[in-house]
């Protein structure tokens, strides 16, 4: 990356934008002598997304989930981390457009930019509904949920100590079933004793789903399974009508007005942008439409994967916006790439192998589709449990994360109960030490 | 805490405003049936402030050393948590008013508020030179050191790429060394191989003292060793030089501007308006200036302690600001508040007992100072990290404590090196995902 090196380096330049599963996989599967890398994200680190929701929930610290991504590429000198916003793409020239007024050449170009949660069109809900894509995110959350319960202790009136106390998530995707399925526990077990006002077993936790089952991308009869064990936790489950309006008061769907304090937003994504960068056309949820093999129409210099990408499964359905759908299409760049360089101009597609679907609900609660194997109760929650700790990166998050289970497990005790950022406490003087 | 409970309850009514090390010994030692406690704080969570500084350079999660306070005494029916704001004290009405306009009648009154870090009446000082009190003083003092190296790496301007790698800290005191020492091996030891166009090994760490010698409250000698251990780690002291401006462009002391873009503010910290709400008289650093039992001069009913308070040693030094003295402090108030209620009026003096004095400065350098046994080197690093896990609160913690220390001394590698809130990347557009 130093000007001098790029002056004299005729290395092939690969510029990957985005830190996620996708851009990573690339630059893992880069390794080659002909190619250095310049990977550019506006974050310092990875995050391990799949988790996410329990740092929203307390039970695990920002730093067991999220790595730098420096540091992931120390040892490889052929690799440049950059922090840095991109604005745009330059694809006659050949150049990323930074936010600083920095461009950034490149021979090929792997745009892994990702989602973010989207309000069909309701932009003015997103104060009032919070969605979960950065760690910002998780601790913007979390600080609702547990001032939530602060607020109600303190609260005289028994209609708003009611709305305080009642969590509306919307969206019945693994995330909103695992956000309504760990709110609950904290809620009924781990405030326990707590409070000496209000009884957080009251705590209403609704899951509200416009479609007709949770969960729709696992078979029927494991859709009930979970709405029936998300019951028995106390989670009421509204199915069939959409959410309406999110303001300060609460919900409104079905036409009625949930007051609820804090509703979390599971509902939908949109893409980077990507296809605006490109002028290439997109499908309804801002997603690049690639060539098979995940180039972009008329550049194929240029791929776009993950979350940013449109693509078909072999089966005509489309590839879904999951880790090992961007960790497959990123290996699959990298191979291109390599072989591109061998003197093998390859347009090989990409074909998604589905990897099996995980999903958790609570304590010894999860279910598990693998096509030849479904499993569902305490055997598919040791499973997720074990799946999601073997594809942290690095033994000490592995270690980290297992022990606070463990602790979560026999204790209940969640270790990252804290109210940071914002007013703590309502008109704080800001110099007031306490 | 229960209006009901309040109306029909006839124990005696102790308010504790304060959850650190004072506030939480006066409520452990106030095991007493005829006793119920309200303990208020602005945050929900009790501090170890000992260990903040490794927050602040990446070596611990903020959940490390933070405990929700209403966890710690959730098996106490008789102790209500309340998260609020205290503005004041109507002492001829025994009442603590609150920011919201509430207002809690107490029968005794326990103010363990504490202190922030101060600028001599250079409060433009602080947004170029924070200082560590909160967890979130922590994560943005964080987030500036790693953002340094982050736009350092992106500089081409040398001046300006000193300046980026240029950290000052102001104050000799047990924090600042342990911010310049912890500094220095961050950045010539868990940043190798990170960067490719600067070398984090150039970094330079200054530590700014104003008096003879850092550590002044350590013997002479001991001081002498920590300097050169800290100048052997690569830090640069200078002595006998107070610092006269701060600003974006970096410090001035002895008359010269040094450029720096990060500051760190370890130098004076004034006590919280417990004096001002009172109207009673205070010292320079704001402390009031209480009667030898720890109560307030004309108000037996109210006691102030730990850095908000003023009282001497035996020997007729003013007892330090320190979580050892705090904690004496406030069991020794519990004491006092049980022996009134037991019919036995006392007004028994506080007497401090120094448990001895740790400062660690890197990496198996440390010195200890109890009196009786001076150490310093390997031996009183290990002393010292001992002692801090046994006075972390639960197993838990001092267990991930513990686990992070093993990471670090065996592989250098810090886990919790994210940047987080504020704006990562230069003007990044606020929905643009990477």
């Amino acid at each position: 990356m130093s000007h001098s090196q790029q002056a004299t380096d005729n290395r092939h330049h690969v510029v990957v934008v985005g830190g996620g599963f996708g851009g990573l996989a690339t630059v893992l599967g880069l390794k080659n002598d002909r190619v250095r890398i310049t990977l550019i994200d506006q974050r310092n680190h990875h995050l391990f997304q799949p988790l996410l929701y329990q740092v929203a929930t307390a039970s695990l610290a920002t730093s067991d989930i999220a790595w730098p991504i420096r540091w992931l590429f120390r040892g490889r000198e052929e690799v440049a981390t950059l922090l840095g916003t991109v604005t745009g793409v330059d694809a006659a020239e050949r150049r990323v457009l930074l936010s600083d007024g920095q461009a950034i050449a490149y021979d090929t170009l792997v745009i892994a930019t990702g989602a973010r949660h989207a309000y069909f069109g309701h932009d003015e809900w997103e104060p009032f509904a919070p969605g979960l894509k950065t760690l910002e995110d998780a601790t913007t959350i979390r600080r609702r949920i547990l001032m939530a319960f602060e607020r109600a202790e303190r609260e005289d009136d028994p209609l708003r100590r009611a709305a305080l106390t009642t969590f509306v998530i919307v969206g019945g995707g693994p995330t909103g079933v695992e956000l309504a399925g760990t709110i609950a526990e904290l809620a009924h077990h781990t405030l326990r004793g707590e409070f000496r006002r209000i009884d957080p077993k009251a705590t209403r936790v609704v899951l509200v789903e416009a479609g007709p089952r949770i969960l729709p991308g696992f078979r029927p009869d494991l859709s009930d399974y979970a709405k029936a064990a998300l019951e028995r936790l106390g989670v009421e489950i509204s199915l069939g009508e959409a959410v309406t309006a999110c303001t300060a008061e609460g919900a409104t769907f079905g036409g009625t007005l949930l007051p609820a304090s804090t509703i979390i937003w599971a509902a939908g994504v949109q893409s980077s942008p990507a296809a605006a960068w490109l002028g290439a056309p997109a499908d309804r949820a801002g997603r690049l439409k690639v060539e098979p093999d995940l180039s972009v129409p008329g550049h194929p210099e240029i791929f776009v994967i993950g979350d940013a990408a449109a693509v078909a499964a072999p089966d005509g359905s489309p590839v879904p916006g999951v880790a090992p759908a961007a960790k497959q299409q990123g290996r699959h760049v990298a191979r291109t790439i390599r072989a591109r360089l061998a003197g093998q101009p390859t347009a090989r597609p990409f074909r998604y192998r589905s990897a099996g679907s995980l999903a958790t609900i609570g304590k010894r609660e999860a279910i598990v589709d693998f096509g030849w194997l479904r499993l569902r109760g305490r055997l598919a929650w040791w499973l997720w449990g074990i799946a999601h700790v073997y594809f942290l990166i690095g033994a000490r998050n592995r270690l980290m994360v297992s022990l606070n289970w463990v602790w979560i497990y026999l204790r209940d005790q969640r270790s990252a109960r804290l109210i940071t950022q914002g007013q703590a406490a309502p008109k704080a003087p800001a110099r007031e030490a306490t």
